[in-house]
């Protein structure tokens, strides 16, 4: 194998001021960003966009090459939202053959320097942030995601996630010395032992991707376990395996011009029909596994697998209404987070509380019907323009979330039927408006479980405590990763950071300009707690990273 | 409740010096010791030896009353291998209770702040220092270990392993600000928000004590999850109840004089008839579990309970002899790790894989039989003395560990019997010396499993390579703690190191002086990698501790 490009600690070098900004990012959970977010030609280049473009549609209905172990070719499981074909077809997953290839090609990742491992991710995450335009598309066509959120989310946020992963590793990795001098004080005279630290990884780690935000949710767990010198094997979600293939062909490249086997990083694709999450997560090979899915799968890994299991499933996620001082900016700033990629983000709101009684919005009342209203008429407002509406929704994922629209739409209750729209770029991508229905506390079978997609509820309660009562108990037994709080009130503001604690969920406060609860900011904003059902991990602590090496201590003493 | 201690946040600033000091000694990994190992007047007081002997003797034949709610008086169930009476009383565990009170007292433990519950801490370490040599008297009379060591191990050692735990927590949550203002670049202006992140605990941790090293084991994990905001439940051993007893009725003490519910911090006795750790470790309220003890059992847990889980259990630890510059330096340090509390450490040696050719030993060469005869001589010399024999050797702790040295002495290859020997201080000591049996490479079965007691093996193998070979198969299959590598070969050196990575065990290298294996000191050595099947965890690194809590964020725009 010729090496072309520097080797890994060279790289290290010349990322190393990314990589400092970002650490010093974390430590004051100050506004970073290595990968910017906007995608105008001045920052990516004048072709990027439309090279960017021509290399997805490079990549429809042909064959996608990886260096690894294949059975053969799998057939294209891949369908566009946007009603386009993709065909892609993968690299047939041999689970026998790639556990023994990563095994193989992991040990001289494993044995290589932190700062060599940590170079070539860095190098592999500038060389993804090069090629954002092409993975936007990929996410696009996959996910369902408008392009620009398509191109931002599954481009350069994914890409700071993953650097924030990786300053979080090094960060661990780089506080054990690598060698000492210990001195013990005795008599005549002092014990002096020389100690060195070896950092060792924990073995291959499996990052199960999900079928809306494929890169984004498996970076922070691919990249971690690579620099703390785990391999790798990527297995997406049948819907969602474009954005990943070209992940692991970028990392490949990198990991083979320092002198790596490519095959530290592999791809395991399977169908729906097929699956192989459930074989590969009960192979004892796999040290670390990485999940991103539902509850009921993602219980059921916890439950099963032997390996160190980090996961983020859904949950159910409330806003609680008490009370606002803008109620313009309330309503559009919730018919923007609830219309945002129709729903099917794991940060959307799901239930929205409301007393009885109506609220207060600023020197008047609004009753709970009036709240309604204007929660429809927000959502009504922003998505009148079909372009902008195409922009918002994005297209629908998965044919689940078709039927469940389907469902809740003959039901009871529905004071805002999702609708299908045209998006005038693709006559044939299911788009749908979201469905706001209204329900009494008691009807909780109706609200009281995750409806994913552009579904929410207007749940009217006695009062705001009761609000309270229910928004903390669904995080505590269905788990939730965002919540919102309206309140003019310190007492109410008081109770509702109780919810926050109790229910160990994330709240926001009064959001009514541009700030949305669906968005989470590398480097400041935890995503996901960790401390109720919706996830057992958190985007990104120390706890996310530090437990996927060891230390192997060697002691001699000095004569 | 009358509150009569400084507050928590100014029991913290009290011991400050302290922390500081150690979390600086954990980043240098140089040596530190908070808590003087010597049990000398000139440092604990002229009386101090004198009042914690009585205050142990007080004890006996006692009910022990502690601040939690009970079903009423266990049973007597702790032995001391020396033959005296202990006859303690403790209540009985009222799961139910224990659990619901944990609960509650927890609430307010976990809202106070990093700094209070760190202070709390920190003044129980130092009020547990104070009483080392109660302390002492009840692990020695508990485990069967020399006054000295209990003293040392069981005291200032385990004083200074807590330390540690809380210095490494203290770390980890001192790293997350409580708040800052995040702002974002935007136009017309930058996008400004409020975030505070609060530190949550887990829940509660149940602490399940081993009957060997009751406090030095514990400890780590009792205050680990007590800094990081968690109730904690400790379930003793049935034979080693009583360091632990004296030290949750500290750790309540404190609690109780800052203002706290004292049962944050509670006793689960339990019988070896009707045992409780089964059924602690399957409650939905158990967050945490530490645990030290059998592989077996750890298994069980680890596949079992739905907490966060973190092992110490056996393995088989190995000494590979190739060669040696100073044979009498080795065989001398051998003969002490293999006798020093007669075997019972979990870092004792079991395996010496030695080959058949013998050993180059300066300019001479040794023959096999040679290495083994110089063994055994060495422990006859190192035991020859009755009293200092008493003092290395301590005394058996279990009927089961005095089953096994029986059927062992029985069996093919034994060049060294273990023997009873007389204690001159307690004649109905069950004391008895190190058994050393030669056998063969091949002999599997015999030498390739956990023996644990004063059982050691020489394994007779056909070269230095081979003994590596084994030595690192049975690190991966049974799991190993220690390792011990004689060589003056830079080549068998670097195989060992080798050895250390792939059986992810802590390697020890031409040990002749003083420093034994068995040995770790708090803030230089990690004990246990949590890489192999001895335990999933490490004494102490960053990921024993950032699990423990989780963070809490609120997010508030800010005009």
């Amino acid at each position: 194998m010729t090496t072309t490009l520097a080797a890994g600690a060279d790289l290290f070098e010349r990322h190393r001021e990314k990589l400092d900004k970002a650490r010093e990012a974390i430590r004051t959970r100050a506004y970073y960003s290595a990968f910017p977010e906007s995608p105008s030609g001045r920052i990516y280049g004048e072709t990027a966009a439309a090279d960017g473009k021509a290399a997805f549609d490079a990549r429809l209905a042909k064959p996608f090459a990886l260096e690894q172990p294949s059975s053969g070719e799998a057939a294209a499981s891949e369908r566009s939202p946007y009603g386009i074909a993709l065909g892609v077809r993968y690299p047939a997953a041999d689970v026998d053959a790639l556990l023994a290839a990563a095994r193989t090609a992991g040990e001289a990742w494993g044995a290589a320097s932190v700062e060599t491992r940590t170079g070539v991710a860095l190098e592999a995450l500038a060389r993804l942030n090069a090629r954002s335009f092409e993975i936007g598309h990929a996410v696009m066509h996959t996910t369902g995601q408008a392009f620009v959120m398509a191109f931002q989310a599954g481009g350069p946020h994914a890409q700071d996630r993953a650097l924030e992963a990786v300053a979080y590793a090094y960060d661990e990795m780089s506080r054990v010395p690598a060698s000492v001098v210990w001195e013990k004080p005795a008599k005549p005279e002092p014990l002096r032992v020389k100690k060195t630290y070896a950092i060792v990884p924990r073995g291959i780690d499996l990052t199960i991707g999900c079928s809306t935000f494929p890169t984004w949710n498996a970076y922070p767990g691919i990249f971690a376990s690579l620099v703390t010198g785990n391999a790798v094997i990527v297995k997406p979600h049948p819907q969602a395996v474009l954005p990943l293939a070209i992940t692991v062909e970028i990392l490949q490249g990198v990991l083979r011009e320092s002198g790596f086997d490519p095959k530290i990083v592999q791809l395991a694709v399977d169908t729906a029909e097929k699956p192989l999450a459930k074989v590969l997560a009960q192979r004892p090979e796999i040290a670390l596994i990485d999940y991103t899915g539902s509850t009921e799968f993602g219980d059921w890994i916890e439950q099963n697998s032997r390996a160190l299991v980090y996961t983020e499933k859904a949950g159910v996620n409330s806003v609680v209404i008490d009370s606002t001082g803008d109620v313009k900016g309330m309503i559009r700033n919730l018919a923007m987070s609830l219309s945002l990629y129709s729903g099917q983000m794991c940060t959307t709101p799901q239930n929205l509380f409301v007393p009885q009684d109506g609220i207060t919005a600023g020197d008047e009342r609004l009753t709970f019907d009036e709240v309604v209203a204007a929660l429809v008429k927000g959502i009504d407002g922003l998505l009148g323009d079909p372009e902008r509406a195409a922009g918002v929704l994005g297209a629908i994922a998965t044919d689940g979330t078709l039927r469940r629209i389907d469902e809740e739409n003959a039901k009871p209750g529905v004071v805002r039927a999702s609708a299908p729209l045209t998006n005038p770029e693709f006559p044939d991508a299911r788009v749908r408006s979201p469905l706001v229905a209204v329900v009494d506390a008691a009807d909780r079978e109706r609200y009281d479980r995750e409806a994913f997609g552009p579904i929410a509820f207007v749940v009217r309660t006695a009062d705001t405590d009761e609000s309270l009562r229910l928004a903390t108990s669904e995080a505590q037994r269905r788990g939730a990763i965002t919540a919102i709080v309206y309140s003019t009130s310190e007492d109410v503001l008081a109770k509702a950071e109780r919810w926050a604690r109790d229910g160990k969920v994330n709240l926001a406060v009064n959001l009514t300009g541009s700030l949305l609860v669906n968005q989470s900011a590398a480097f400041s904003d935890y995503h996901v707690t960790g401390g109720n059902p919706a996830g057992n991990a958190s985007l990104t602590d120390a706890a996310f990273v530090a437990n996927r090496f060891r230390i192997v201590e060697t002691r001699t003493p000095v004569a």
